[in-house]
């Protein structure tokens, strides 16, 4: 089979082996806002042709190719679901050469009942369910829009997304703290483990925020530093509303880039917080379980 | 005399009589970011070249004219200040035509050590002062960067910043939360408290800036309500944080814009806090206050 993340930036297409092995890959660019209007039939057979020629014919997506700016926009399934329940609810999508399917992105409603969704992260979720079967877990899924979902009974029972990676991204671009920051700065760990020691005290997010600038002004922030602390302020009001929120028995269940999982490691080592690092690639693992459930 | 309120984009000079009463003015948008390098003395003259030729001698400036940014980098005064300190801090600008005088800004410190600071707001502070007296209480002076100063003894003994404003812009300019935005929309007040409500519930800031997306997407906020939804939780937790760390006996005091301390009006009440509203061209009275000191 095929499976394809396709998200608003990026491409990655993948063809299975049964059980999940990658046998090749195609990663791109070519997320969705680069495809024109009614392009994504032919952007497909662009990147996958070669694969269905030598006989592929199940193609699996997810992400955002599902949203409203994608190919087709499919409703959001609702929480608890499982992947017998993702499974039920694919959408066929018009496309010659193979049958190609759409996951659908998850909703939920916290305890206010405001609505939360995702697109993409259910199918990584999927294949963390797989590892981890009935037990009662937290995952974390950092990223522009990080993911914090609760697991049990073999199903995604709710989550919740911090907007951490973007807040931090238009405030280092367009905001006065970008002044006094050098963002291409590598990770300075003990800038951002003082961010998030900072985050620990009173004041609230948008005076810790300021307090980068007294920082910095005061010449108690290098400008080398100001990115790592403005991260580690971010990422430690992010675990800390979590925690707030009550935690399940177990370790914290980690998956994303390499530099996101040191720098969530390094901020749940400060809380006393355990967690387990997972393999970044569970998005394919998901979409292969996804594809046996159809045989 | 002369009190001159230099911000970064404003630029307002009154003619004050003995008391404060304003005897004449000029606005523009001639903030310190509009003026050349080496171009302020210029154009301060051609500001207020009238008013020194019918006699005036004496120039008082706030704002961030005092910036590294502006004409002169005057240090910053640290808390407690009051009119006497402040008056024994002006720094003498070189300037042909009238005694000129730049007021400092202030700084402190959080509990944690942090540091914070003002330059223009501590003015306003000192015209509050002067109707307050030596009681203890709380100011508020919303704005792109919201002040909250503790006042006693007749001094300003301390003050957070909160990024409200700022942030709020910078959400609405650049982050997925203006796409489903109507940014001009105005002021829907029902929106604002929803916001405001929202803010006092779990989850944290970066959780509820995305759940504004999730309303949006589900039919459950409209684009013209979003961006007093926003406002009003931004307010919200910034409210909250000033909550938490405790109020002064009494009102809190409220001075600026009439959209701003009408919509902090409306949080307060949200939250049961009494305020007590304040003319919001309290930098003249300081000004003309810190003048007196002079004599």
């Amino acid at each position: 089979m095929i499976g394809i993340d396709w998200g608003t930036s990026a491409f990655r297409a993948y063809r299975l082996a049964p059980g999940g092995a990658i046998l090749d890959r195609r990663e791109s660019e070519g997320g969705i806002l680069s495809v024109p209007k009614g392009g994504f039939p032919a952007a497909l057979s662009a990147a996958i042709g070669p694969w269905l020629a030598e006989g592929e014919s199940l193609v699996l997506l997810c992400g955002m190719v599902g949203s409203r700016q994608g190919w087709v926009e499919v409703p959001y399934l609702p929480c608890p679901a499982g992947p017998a329940e993702i499974a039920a609810a694919l959408t066929p999508l018009p496309f010659e050469g193979a049958r190609c399917l759409l996951v659908p992105g998850l909703t939920t409603r916290d305890a206010a009942g405001v609505p939360d969704v995702m697109r993409g992260e259910e199918t990584k979720l999927i294949g963390l369910l797989a590892e981890l079967g009935e037990a009662e877990a937290l995952a974390c899924l950092p990223g522009t829009h990080a993911k914090w979902a609760r697991l049990g009974g073999g199903k995604v029972t709710g989550f919740a997304t911090q907007m951490t990676g973007e807040v931090r991204a238009v405030l280092l671009d367009h905001s006065i703290l970008g002044r006094l920051a050098q963002p291409d700065a590598p990770m300075d760990e003990a800038a951002f483990l003082r961010g998030v020691g900072r985050a620990r005290q009173g004041g609230g997010l948008l005076h810790h925020l300021f307090g980068t600038r007294g920082l910095g002004l005061m010449g108690e922030l290098s400008e080398a530093a100001t990115a790592s602390y403005l991260s580690g302020l971010l990422i430690g009001h992010e675990v800390a509303a979590a925690l707030a929120e009550g935690m399940p028995p177990g370790p914290v269940h980690l998956a994303g880039s390499a530099t996101l999982t040191r720098a969530y490691a390094l901020a749940f080592g400060a809380f006393g917080l355990e967690h387990r690092l997972h393999d970044p690639d569970l998005a394919l693992r998901g979409l292969a379980l996804i594809a046996e459930t159809l045989q």
